[in-house]
């Protein structure tokens, strides 16, 4: 192999793929990243076993061939190179990095042992904006469950219905779905993504309106956006029948400032996070929602201005848990519904009906 | 004790004084700050034995008194208040803080109870601008020792000398001198601050001309500047006579791009990082440096133009520490004088006599 290629250009090259490679492995093949010239192309290739992400750039072939790097070395001595044309050799699985009068010179691993890059037998193709993607993502992927004896539970549930798109993610204490519409019906299709495969598919996804497209089987899903193909494996199993949980009617239904109980809840939580338990206790009356928590160190008692439909009631939650579902919220306003202190609420943007997020209370003693 | 003030200022204010706060004491009187309210100030203080940090703000005073208050708990509630006055009250150890409609309370401890804060017996004050004494320890402190049985070598040395003003780091292998100059003579005095100390300083000081005002007895020295006071105490004991460690004279001396031959020797870094020793070797030539440095992974050879004065050498160094000493200097060219590969070089800025690197080589076998 031998090429000559752009240091800048290259070098975010290898910063993307380097996400899908591993240093904490002790398989020193997969600490490294693939790359093959070909034609006017050189492709790299990072692939963990879980996740593959591949991508490519246009440079100046002299010589075809293929090679494994250490991702981390050559990653750090390329971003270091002056921003210049650079010549990149390999002979005998040593790789030679001219420029200017110096040089490098790195052991490398044959090509032939880089585990193969899964490929898909899929025929079906779905499309959706980067920035809908990043928002599905951002807007669930906290509700991901870290107990890897639920091992579905640890990624999201991609749906496909008709003309709606969904990520939900599931922790047994809440649950929270996305969803995005596409003007023609999709019919139905799933898969279970993992919850790391979603963060870095969210870190390399440029912020903008323009499409990416996602592919699944019954192994791999593949998602490509600009010149980035990101394969990784999905998660066998079924997932929770989420649409189960989800409660069909209210009896207390409450509309507040979306930022004036974020902020409430907010400084509240600075004393319930004191405790274990993270407590904070909501008091819904007529106009007014009164949020109180109680540690060794203090009280803290917030009100905040609401609009109330149905019956005042008492009930408590975990404040990171009850921040986390409404921070991601974009909108002026939301809904809160609650049947019993016993049973989850619902929390919705007022004016969209692309996320529902539920959340469990704590049991409390009735005298709060 | 009964106030009402600003918000953000009072967030702002807090915020200094918790760097002299430390919440892994197990002493719950040292995790708190001092807060007094007289006459129309509020003065705010933190002490952990080591270093206090003073500060204070306009407020209303309703009622005067004093109190001590979770630092942590303290702060991220203030900030987290709507930018508007907020009223402070503390009845029986409890401080309630009131804004719009809600409140927080938090439990407190007596003033009484809160350490003595040191004050100094010194008559000299010493005069140095903000940005003098931000880049005097920056060109320095990285050169502290951490080596705790030598307890002089993790402070630097404030030393006095006339007209000139320097700090001095030493940790067994190199030297770091950074010196400004005043107008007038000052005499000769001297004193050795804790290098701890020396950052929650550069981290407080502002980036301009103004000057600060520095004071030292045997005991504490003073920081002034802006209405911020930091007392630290010195350490006992002599400091290492540094001067007698600078050589007088030298066989080699090579004038050097600072740029060059930084990129150069952190391109080389990558690869002497990987083994332990840190190594790199320098080779002076009639007109060039060659840098080379080898591993299991690799090798690099980097050739950087020089102007030699003197005879041809070959010589060894940690890399860190060589690139620490050169990063911080803004002169365009450099100067470093070598005698023989096992004495140690000077590094200079070739404009400027304000700062001097002394670093020794590491040893190697002649066949190089």
């Amino acid at each position: 192999m031998h090429i000559v290629c752009n240091q800048k250009i290259l070098s975010q090259k290898i910063s993307i793929c380097q996400k899908a490679t591993s240093n904490k492995t002790t398989t020193d093949i997969l600490k490294g990243i693939l790359i093959v010239a070909k034609e006017n192309f050189l492709k790299i290739t990072g692939y963990n076993l879980e996740i593959s992400i591949e991508t490519s750039m246009d440079v100046d072939v002299i010589k075809e061939g293929s090679i494994v790097v250490n991702s981390r070395l050559f990653g750090d001595i390329i971003k270091k190179l002056p921003d210049t044309f650079i010549e990149i050799e390999v002979i005998n699985n040593i790789m030679c990095i001219k420029y200017q009068n110096s040089k490098f010179e790195i052991n490398c691993d044959s090509s032939n042992d880089f585990p193969i890059i899964p490929r898909l037998n899929s025929s079906k193709k779905y499309s959706i904006s980067h920035n809908q993607l990043k928002s599905m993502i951002k807007q669930t992927s906290f509700a991901i469950s870290t107990d890897s004896t639920k091992p579905t539970l640890t990624g999201e549930l991609l749906e496909i219905q008709e003309k709606k798109i969904s990520l939900v993610a599931i922790d047994g204490y809440r649950l929270s779905v996305r969803s995005c519409f596409n003007k023609t019906d999709l019919g139905y299709d799933k898969c279970i993504i993992p919850g790391k495969s979603l963060n870095e598919i969210n870190s390399l996804l440029p912020s903008n309106d323009d499409n990416l497209v996602i592919e699944f089987d019954d192994k791999y899903a593949l998602f490509k956006f600009m010149d980035i193909s990101i394969t990784t494996r999905v998660l066998d199993g079924e997932f929770v029948d989420y649409k189960k949980l989800l409660p069909k009617e209210y009896t207390t239904k409450v509309t507040v400032n979306t930022k004036e109980i974020l902020d409430s809840l907010e400084r509240a939580s600075l004393l319930s996070q004191m405790q274990k338990s993270n407590l904070i206790k909501l008091s819904i009356r007529e106009d007014k929602l009164l949020i109180t928590s109680n540690s060794d160190k203090g009280n803290i008692y917030e009100e905040v201005n609401i609009n109330l439909e149905g019956e005042l009631l008492d009930i408590a939650f975990n404040s990171r848990y009850l921040i986390e579902g409404i921070k991601n919220i974009q909108s002026e306003e939301i809904t809160i519904e609650f049947t019993t202190n016993v049973n989850p609420c619902i929390i919705k943007p007022v004016d969209n009906i692309d996320y529902t997020y539920l959340l469990l209370p704590v049991r409390i003693s009735s005298n709060i």
